[in-house]
């Protein structure tokens, strides 16, 4: 499997995402990568996404967990049928569920690494865990169940 | 007890918060109010805070359901005091847990609606339920567990 960030071949018109597409200039652009059995992302907080002073706003933890959380779910699901992630028809998946444990303040003004572990493929739906780490130590953890867009999804 | 929003009275160092202070100019500035015996809160996406388009991002649905369940959270440990929201001590809440449920896709382009209920309010923690509705209908919700920030927050 090569490290590519599968968020970098979503199919335009699903590549909008604030949280992880490439083609939304406002937005986060997190990219997830496989290292090893593991998937792996990074972000560094601006400096106005704080919460208390010098702790990083829990919206944007959840929000990178429910990302790295979909994007983690179309690498285990390209993986899944041996496929490499720049092969079509594309994976993409959106949230059906999130939970997030907040564990510790986490600080602002450093990277932090989102860690994926994939629990379940099963049909359309995946099951990761994530957990987001600042100096190398785990601020957060989250539960993300993810399902494959149905193909109607933009026209309900 | 009077319709304000409990953000409006947190003390200055505790309103930078990305999500609900009034003293973070880049951020959702989200205000929460009693209506009843429920908390309510106001917020249109803006045009970038999209998942797939034509939808909302679930990442800011998070942020939103956290932000209204600490803001609820604080609005209901006033009222457990029976205590007005301008008086002081503040109370200022995290979140030690968050989960959500997305029911269907949420439109973009119109205000979203964030109902709670709180469920229960025992010592320093707070849980609520939100829900989220757009045109009236509920597309989300989501069970916050907060918790009164300890006083040494800051110093940890």
């Amino acid at each position: 499997m090569k490290s590519k960030a599968v968020q970098d071949y979503y199919p335009d018109d699903v590549a909008l995402c604030y949280g992880c597409g490439r083609l939304n200039e406002y937005g986060h652009q997190l990219k997830s990568y496989w290292d090893g059995n593991e998937t792996i992302a990074r972000f560094t907080p601006k400096e106005y996404h704080t919460a208390i002073q010098g702790f990083v706003y829990g919206g944007l933890i959840a929000s990178l967990i429910d990302c790295h959380g979909t994007g983690s779910a179309a690498l285990a699901a390209y993986k899944n049928e041996n496929r490499d992630i720049d092969s079509l028809p594309a994976f993409r998946f959106v949230t059906a569920s999130l939970q997030v444990d907040y564990l510790k303040p986490t600080p602002i003004g450093v990277e932090l690494v989102l860690r994926g572990k994939i629990v379940e493929v099963k049909g359309r739906k995946v099951i990761t865990e994530i957990t987001v780490s600042a100096n190398g130590e785990i601020t957060a953890k989250g539960k993300v169940i993810a399902v494959q867009i149905p193909e109607n999804f933009s026209k309900e």
